[in-house]
């Protein structure tokens, strides 16, 4: 069984003992052992590691009991910085997130669509060394970088698999940035490092079982149980728009006949609209939607009937506790989210886990990829010896 | 958070230490603190506990190293049995199941559908205590007694919140086994048991992430990753037959429209033939398929393209390594196996997924939910303390 297999075990404690610290300083070595039944050694060692490369300090002593002192521990919490990056077509963000998710530092610029892999990692290496200059970040506390964009990630080897948005294909980012950075690089999804943003940080603090949604270009879907991303087998788990509604439907670029996503990305609904009158934006849409045009009424109506119904599919599937709404669309016309929320509550969801899960909009929109892909890089950093 | 309480990480670390001595015995008490990062205290007195309950025994002095000589531990495979019971509408299955997940006793026999609930769990109790006497079943070997059977359970809390099938709500299962029979019960939905069995003891052994299909008088899902249950925040992930199709589509008994087990259950086909015939059993549906009667070929074809559809489904939701097809349905009709999987291949898999996991026929289908049933009880026990 991979999960007791000792180099695993081995990074779970030390990002147990991290994670410990973190939320519970400050804290001694003799708490930390008693709470996971870790031999002092094994805390010993991992503290000593930790507060070696500048990450923990001693705090006060305290009496204990019988006037016998301790030493606690805590984060050096300005010690640990990461840059978190959200590569898309058009822009990219770029941020220097703290250990507690708090974006210090950042900046954003376009990128041209048919940038090459090469220049866009480049420039994105060279806006980070301009953003800590001109910032005054001590580049030693920068313990890695991490990026979240579109497309099928193998988070393990640090390769673009397939970027459909970014016409990406077998692209080994982590290692082209590490070169050009000199930089540890972690890469994902980026719906999967927002969905950890918004259970951190966002909409979904308190909640042990997250699932984010997110409606635009595409759509997908993301789980994190307790604090760790659900990746599936080869990262791809949560791919909810390409689950089949009608086999009788809309063909997906995918080369399917009705996904989920046929009734509800942007280009679809473009594509659709464009049957009936030249429509070159989705703010179109909906304007024409708020005038009253009969089409664009049923058309985005459907849409919204086809967002409640992802929302059930995923309840069904996962039977989360939070179920977080994002993306362009709840974006550009946050509107929209009460309409579906209702539809979910009136007629879509399944009866036996009505109640058994809140819908919020997303909290963090603009900044979750940046702040997701930062607390990645933290994460990877503190499970590796 | 959760995974880091100080209770759940003793109850994970007993659990632990059984697992690795039942997968690598004989072992050290050393070795599994070196392998864990445990104390060589908190290995110490889960050992202890676990010998002085009669589950280990210290086997062979072997040398290490420097001539030392240390104590190696196994497990005492015949001191741990438990009663697996398979609790169906029809019928209910006992049988007594070893650590290995081995049946060493069993019997079955009819149950009436309108029995009531105490009627159901004394004839139970009667027939464990007749099963046992019969083997010579020492029963102070019997740690526990596991029950899987369709519907929502509430696994923490021991009760059926709510069953189509047998027609009960709210009972106090656990609670009232446990009265009758003095042993501890643990509860949980078919699927998942039957889930856990295949991916132990059957068709998905070797696999880290097993998603288990039913198709019979529902149609259900259930997901195990590392050898545990996937679920969800009320037991309920996985109810993949709720999610919806159609908007438009059929009635679901559930009273929404279009579910997507409405094109698959047993119960909808034989709704849908009887509008052409008097249709009683599948049997007699699958037999006009075969006599080529074209209502019976579109109607059951039908359903295929659905079973492809959901493997489609769980496979774009949780990316899975193994999938299995089980249930009524498949049980019955072995030959429909391939043609589902045929559809898969050609026709219905998201491209990105394609080859990414296996598609396979249940192993232990008659026996999959006691085998399950017993190991899950197992599980309990040794995660208590």
């Amino acid at each position: 069984m991979k999960k007791h297999d000792q180099d695993f075990m081995k990074r779970q404690n030390r990002l147990t003992v991290f994670e410990i610290i973190k939320s519970q300083q400050p804290i001694s070595r003799a708490a930390i052992a008693k709470q996971t039944g870790m031999s002092p050694t094994t805390v010993s060692r991992i503290v000593a590691e930790l507060t070696e490369e500048g990450y923990l300090l001693e705090t006060e002593q305290v009496s204990a009991g019988l006037g016998r002192k301790s030493t606690l521990l805590a984060m050096v919490d300005a010690a640990v910085l990461s840059v978190g990056v959200e590569l898309d077509r058009h822009r990219i963000h770029i941020g220097i997130v703290d250990i507690q998710g708090n974006v210090v530092a950042k900046t954003d610029y376009a990128r041209a669509t048919d940038e090459s892999v090469n220049a866009t990692l480049e420039r994105i290496g060279a806006e980070i060394d301009r953003l800590t200059k001109s910032n005054e970040i001590d580049c030693g506390r920068l313990i890695g970088i991490g990026v979240g964009l579109p497309g099928i990630v193998d988070n393990e080897k640090g390769v673009v698999v397939f970027s459909v948005q970014l016409g990406w294909k077998n692209v080994a980012l982590a290692e082209k940035l590490k070169a050009i950075t000199g930089y540890e690089v972690a890469i994902d999804n980026e719906l999967k490092v927002k969905a950890l943003a918004e259970h951190l940080k966002g909409a979904a603090i308190g909640s042990s079982r997250t699932a984010m949604l997110g409606f635009g270009n595409g759509v997908g879907s993301a789980l994190i149980v307790d604090g760790e991303i659900d990746r599936g087998k080869t990262n791809s788990a949560g791919e909810i728009g390409h689950t089949t509604i009608d086999p009788n439907g809309m063909m997906c670029d995918c080369g399917k006949a009705g996904c989920l996503q046929t009734y509800i990305n942007i280009h679809s609904l473009l594509s659709e609209a464009n049957k009936i009158r030249p429509v070159r934006t989705i703010e179109e849409l909906f304007e024409a939607r708020r005038a009253g045009e009969r089409w664009a009424v049923y058309l985005v109506d459907r849409a919204l009937m086809y967002m409640a119904i992802t929302i059930n599919n995923v309840v069904c599937m996962h039977n989360p506790d939070t179920v977080i709404m994002s993306g362009e669309l709840t974006d550009k016309f946050p509107e929209i989210y009460e309409e579906v929320a209702e539809l979910c509550i009136k007629r879509f969801v399944w009866e036996p886990l009505r109640g058994t899960f809140a819908i919020r909009p997303s909290e963090l929109s603009g900044q979750g990829v940046v702040i997701g892909s930062g607390l990645m890089s933290q994460n990877c950093f503190f499970a590796l010896e």
